[in-house]
């Protein structure tokens, strides 16, 4: 692909060991020629750096966006920048995620990036909408997941799914969780989900403590639309949350609906990059210490 | 065991299919001479029923408890006279439950406990407690499980359990359940506890949702003291539920003790009652349906 | 679709009522103009019915299969036409399966599959193959699973898996199924494995006990290549088994390699058949028992 | 409790490692006035260690055994001492196991043991009990597991349980395990069942690969006996295994009895020892690595 020439910097705000590989991450850039401003977004000023900007003024502007933190702080990021289709590449801060999967020190790995040696990653992303008598009346994009939760409550709430206008499943359960294969790595994962190859175009439905033993993940195209209707008492006592960032409530009457979203995050990893060596490395596969 | 002389019958509220069954059983307890009462707190003004009070009015006068309704009603029940040690059989409304497994027309299993052929199963109750500054600042009765859980957020919450004073674990996880072997068949089994025989002097934690794949469920014994302590920033955003019936905040800071209660409920069944036979029923086994 | 004229029909053998339904739908579909022949396999003469020859003669002739049994004679039938792209009905004795879907008393839904209304579902298949120095020196085709497991030994087995010539995972466990999203409702849900919607191009791979906690279900494109190495010490304790019908034994060393087959089976339904519909009823979703 | 002073050693064969630790610990011990013997089963002869006898031979001459290698070598030597109730400790080497708690380079620790300063943690072993027309015909123990498994099939096994006389269970699986509290953290979690407190009094019957959703871990008192009957057929593609260790295989008939062995392994800790540490530790408890 293309070298990337001018980059925005945005990161984890208030951590010191964020701002010291930003500084660190400006200077290396600026040394290659690169064109680098930093999203004000963060809310951290950074000595000397001359560009700060909310990142939603510089995607107009930009060909790369350095994330640099957790995989937390690049799905915030994602869900900003989603509709621009603007390369992501995750800088960690000194222990690997699943997203950010460059260590800060390896500036070699981040120059084969820069001078157009990455590989590109298209990840599917998930929007929710809340349809209230036939109008969207809220929506939200989410790169991991979409959860409908109980909120404010002990007791489990009940709820009906359908895919693609055919009746799926009458829960009664804590929740569910509608996970991309990015996302199953991550809360899906706790819920009892699969993992997912981002290669594969598929959504997992993973019911939270569901009441009903054979209430187990399930797979589908990413292709389906995925419709949940709650009973009317059950309406304040559920939430919709996208990343675990943004809550949506419900209005007094309504539908959930979820689908794959047009856009896709074009991640961005080094060359070499193999999916299966991070999630060996995450999940200690071949690690066989517990049980012993 | 000694006949039955004098009870009280309570039952599921705004239930005709109860009143029905609480009507014909007063006129067949008359007819065998019994003293029978009613319990005012089920809101339900039974016709040519003589005597009407609030559950906890009749227990200093009653030698046997009548539950009528499904398991979450007996629950109920129990947490109101547990300090009583009054026996409890539990009448169905026609559908067999782990704890109400009298179906209402067996007259002769009725007769069978009232005549002193009952079998008494003592069944483990804990004590939740949310302590503050060395005080006891809220308390309730669990038959099935107390839960920490998750509230108002969609986002992971913090804890460290300790068991009779040593650090067991920390967990980030949606919650807590600490169930007896009661409740190992309700919530804690939607979590991915085990079932666990009553007769055993065991407590099951089960994390929901951990975040760590190695967060298992554990069985310690009954006689273990259990705390959790929560990060201060946590306490607003987690409620300790009892039998998903009484939901207690934390104050601004404290800690969680669960321990079993120096009271058991004494759950009476008729003669011929075997714990596996109604397992087997309520989870289907040798029922050889799914998967094929 | 096409009318279906020329029809053979297998069955489980030694089954009375198998035996019954196929006499009559016979009888039946003879009374509609189709030629008919039985397979002679199934080691069963049935009298007055004219043509008895094996399955694998009558392949050229005939253009519907129907299968009588439950979802493992369908297994067996499928795999012995599958190089044939036949369409194959099929007819339960009485209780829903996932794969043999309608009743043997809805002559209505019969003939509507036989007049060209039918719903063709495509299922997809896999090839097993045994690789030694370089050829191939046994294969099977599978349409649930092809499952490596340990033989003969209590002990786990290690073994390591690749997909597309990529490191995945070391395991020490008690084996692994490949599941197709059909066989995903069979021995892989055993397994903790998701339930997929055949309409996904994906196979999963299910850890069979596995000694790390970590090593969860995977799901991967059914265009992959999964192979399979073993320790040297573990080839004659580990077996090949696809659908649980053909046990293939390793040579002295040797991979194993599991990809999607040339050839779908073409599964053929009645019309209104909705995949999730049967789902629900063979798993009882929406049945609310257990737990409680 | 009082000091050790007459020794034997034994450890995992043919581990370079093991005679090392070994050698450096005989040493120790003679420099401590102990007396010192070495296990000739392990089947190295350590040169300069004055006296060599098989275990067995040895029960009746010793107050302690310790044990160098892993969990495994420990689970074989105490199934060869377990009748003789002499304390066992363990030394790893170099990798803490859940019994095999000791640094092979804490002679602290170890004196400690010595000078009569251990915690002794009474561990409940099993025995199983291959039963033919009424006769005991075979039997071993168990510290960690009896595991009943299909042997030289790919097929399910149905077998029926029994506790106490009461029919429990009947299941369609790859197997079952009975696992004491020290198994639980081994095969059995492998399965999917609970941690259980060494401290409980308490079994765990853990199916492997159940047909049925619903058949989950069962935790049922010590004191019960299980029994469990095959199908004629199946018995012989049935082995009963202890610890993975002993193999028994079925006569034409029979039942197996699984009941606590009246025998309790001695399992010796240095002072200081907490079972949630290593719990703990093994199961990386407080990582917070995966999923994220």
């Amino acid at each position: 692909m293309q070298p990337f020439q001018r980059i925005a910097i945005t990161g984890k705000p208030n951590d010191t060991a964020v701002i010291d590989t930003i500084g660190r991450l400006v200077r290396h850039l600026e040394s290659r020629d690169r064109a680098v401003q930093i999203d004000a977004g963060m809310g951290t000023h950074l000595p000397g750096v001359p560009a700060h900007a909310p990142l939603e003024q510089l995607v107009g502007d930009i060909d790369l966006l350095i994330v640099v933190g957790g995989d937390g702080t690049l799905l915030h990021a994602a869900r900003r920048i989603a509709t621009n289709d603007i390369p992501v590449l995750g800088i960690n801060r000194g222990r690997l995620g699943f997203l950010v999967d460059v260590s800060p020190d390896r500036f070699d790995e981040i120059d084969a990036v820069l001078d157009g040696s990455a590989i590109v990653d298209e990840r599917l992303m998930l929007e929710a909408r809340i349809v209230h008598e036939g109008e969207i009346v809220a929506r939200s994009l989410a790169l991991n997941e979409v959860v409908l939760q109980k909120w404010n409550t002990s007791r489990m709430i009940e709820f009906e799914t359908w895919i693609d206008d055919e009746p799926c499943n009458r829960h009664r359960s804590d929740g569910l969780i509608i996970a991309t294969p990015t996302g199953s790595t991550a809360y899906a994962m706790s819920g009892g989900g699969p993992v997912m190859h981002p290669g594969i175009n598929a959504l997992a439905l993973v019911p939270i403590c569901p009441h009903t033993l054979s209430n187990r993940p399930l797979v589908v195209s990413a292709d389906s639309r995925v419709q949940v209707r709650l009973e009317q008492a059950a309406i304040e006592h559920v939430h919709v949350s996208c990343d675990s960032q943004a809550d949506l409530g419900l209005t007094e009457s309504g539908w959930v609906e979820i689908a794959a979203s047009p856009h896709r995050l074009r991640l961005v990893h080094p060359p070499g990059h193999r999916y299966f060596d991070i999630l060996r490395a995450k999940l200690r596969w071949g690690d066989t210490t517990p049980p012993c």
